[in-house]
């Protein structure tokens, strides 16, 4: 008799689990479903034309190029590229300070792979970007969870954390995936002062920065490291993450990180064994239409269109949600954080929400000790209005429901 | 002070090394260089207006999909496509047998992940494939070498390794690299036995097995186990991985796992936490591609293309190389072996070569236990015929240099 495969597996791969985000994903791309459950960018604003434009120039101008092996580090001129865009602020990088990535998400498991031994400790903030905790979890990582409010992580509660000597902090400082919410300014530079007090290196993963709506840009955890160093290429804590799914596409898969030249000296030989390098067709591609001019136009396009839908669904949340229930207010993203009163539960929301042919997801998962019952997150950016009004109507329904059969609820 | 990097990263990150081979690729650049030493299909056969073509036929028909995140398994139609492609000689597969990864790098690195826990065996051919050497050392992976002659793995030579009790075994059984050589199909045939009365998995690389030039093609490891098993979905001990780097163009970054769905499924759970998923928008250009029939055309022409060139290599070799120097004589892929006298080291000749800017790689790298001093592996599908005789010239220069100046060769 053969042995089953799963006795077969690796002791890390038993801490690989299914995504509660993406299993749902597959439930609802039935049509008549409304999902706020995904972190989809709207497809109707795709730059389809300028992507099709972009391939056929790469592939006119320089193919043999753009269909080779390349380097493990990356397009080179895609890479400078980012280099300059991320050079203000009075920081300083060089192509050397970056690595091309398939999307963020490999950037987070390269990391995961490079700096994580079992048992080492992260600070995150609670709640938490989920795709983090479970790519973290592989490498055997334990988390300490900072309290975060409005004004993102209470730095205030961070020495008490550090003082167990965690290996790393993570950190989403702009409307943040899950609550939507933004690292005040203060808040940034008692994180990076407490940084270099202990020495612990963060990883600053910022999706969705380019995507402000409103409000003054603030700078980067790298920004304000790098202003307080004397080197002239960055060379500090801070590693930076980025990608061009949001302002661009995901189904190109272009990311990056941004740290100290020894770090992505090491990072490209683990990215090496990982999948040699990223697609240099795609880089290219997203390397000319930044170059061009078109990216920087086409992320004001979606910022429009997702403030738009944010605003419809604040008004429509203010409309359909009973007493008791609150949520955040994002000024840039693609997500908001809904808060039930503390004793309701939002997975027995979610049965109703998904009879109603409406999807969101579950905060309890992006707490990293557990917590977070009577929390959900909802995407605003993937919907229409008429969509947005008509599935949060039956989302109040929903929680309506669940309130009214609740004992405190009821009392 | 703060700690230099170096202390952060983790264990697993120490037994990441720089490839030789990557390494080479950068001096090589240089356009004088003659290399045979990197694994590069020829540019001047890149199917550019076929790959322009099928972008813009993608985009202008399902940008929506193409451009949007997509589901971890892959893009269905590319799945099912393979599924029948490789559903030949007995042996019957279904899309829930095939994921698509980025590249087969990553299939070997997902491999890794899944099934490799520390201090585990892995039985390989020797010399094997350097990039699973590397990729799999980081998960913790101990090789035991199995000797190999031009028909491949000596699988008389197996009982006695198996008998330790191996996790996986490891073989490129089409014109292998780095040796060009092809497994007979009576020892498939009692690779296959051996698996099965030992119960040990086989991870079946077959990156080149579309590239045969000459002699009758021989059926797949998984072919040979699927046809004496029941079910009809593959549900065996091996896991195929295939590419389109070689038929197609690397640049594009797709590749594929076929295996029993069982660990199909572990390991889609796997590449969701390291990259979410392939860029849909190449497994589209790649499945319309290869559903049109361009691809098996161009193939045709890749294959005449090498076929023509490694005679160039092996008439050169001929003319140029002294006595007490063989080489194999591949029937396809992309690579051939030369070994020197038993007691004349390839490193010796390496820095002479490259001072007459050819380049080749080493084959002790190759080795697992450090073994095969004396071989070095020539690709011989990179160059242009007047560059293979040119380099091939320049390579025998050098290496009569190091014979002449050997004490058992001046004896």
């Amino acid at each position: 008799m053969s042995l089953p495969w799963e006795q077969r597996f690796s002791k890390r791969a038993q801490h690989v689990k299914g995504s509660a985000v993406r299993e749902l994903l597959k439930i609802t791309e039935q049509p008549e479903f409304i999902s706020f459950g995904g972190g989809l960018p709207a497809p109707d604003v795709f730059p389809v034309d300028a992507v099709a434009r972009a391939a056929e120039h790469v592939l006119s101008t320089n193919a043999a190029y753009a269909l080779q092996y390349s380097t493990t580090e990356g397009y080179r001129p895609l890479r400078r590229w980012i280099a300059e865009k991320l050079s203000r602020d009075n920081l300083a990088l060089s192509e050397e300070n970056i690595l091309i990535t398939s999307g963020s998400q490999q950037a987070l498991d390269l990391i995961g792979k490079l700096l994580i031994d079992p048992d080492d400790q992260v600070v995150v903030e609670s709640p938490t970007y989920l795709a983090t905790l479970q790519c973290w979890r592989t490498y055997g990582a334990r988390f300490l969870e900072c309290p975060a409010d409005d004004d993102g992580f209470i730095t205030g509660a961070l020495p008490s954390l550090l003082v167990s000597n965690p290996k790393l902090m993570y950190s989403v400082p702009n409307f943040q995936n899950p609550r939507g919410v933004t690292l005040s300014l203060p808040r940034r530079r008692d994180l990076v002062s407490l940084l270099r007090e202990f020495d612990v290196p963060l990883i600053e993963d910022d999706p969705y920065g380019e995507l402000r709506f409103e409000g003054q840009h603030l700078p980067s955890l790298m920004a304000i490291d790098g202003s307080r160093r004397a080197h002239k290429v960055y060379n500090g804590l801070v590693i930076g993450l980025g990608s061009f799914s949001k302002v661009l596409a995901p189904g190109l898969r272009v990311g990056w990180v941004a740290a100290a030249p020894s770090v992505i000296e090491k990072l490209v030989l683990v990215k090496q064994g990982t999948d040699l390098h990223t697609a240099t067709f795609n880089q290219m591609i997203v390397h000319h239409l930044a170059e061009s001019g078109i990216m920087e136009s086409h992320r004001r396009l979606i910022i429009e269109a997702y403030r738009a839908r944010r605003d419809v669904m604040l008004e429509a949340l203010a409309r359909e949600m009973p007493q008791g229930v609150t949520w955040t207010r994002p000024q840039g993203g693609m997500f908001l954080w809904v808060t039930l009163p503390s004793d309701v539960d939002a997975a027995d929301v979610l049965p109703l929400a998904l009879e109603r042919k409406v999807a969101f997801v579950c905060g309890a998962p992006f707490h990293a000790g557990g917590g977070g019952k009577n929390t959900m997150r909802l995407n605003f950016s993937n919907a229409t209005f008429d969509k947005i009004r008509e599935g949060i109507h039956r989302l109040g329904e929903a929680v309506r429901l669940v309130l009214a059969s609740h004992p405190a609820a009821a009392a």
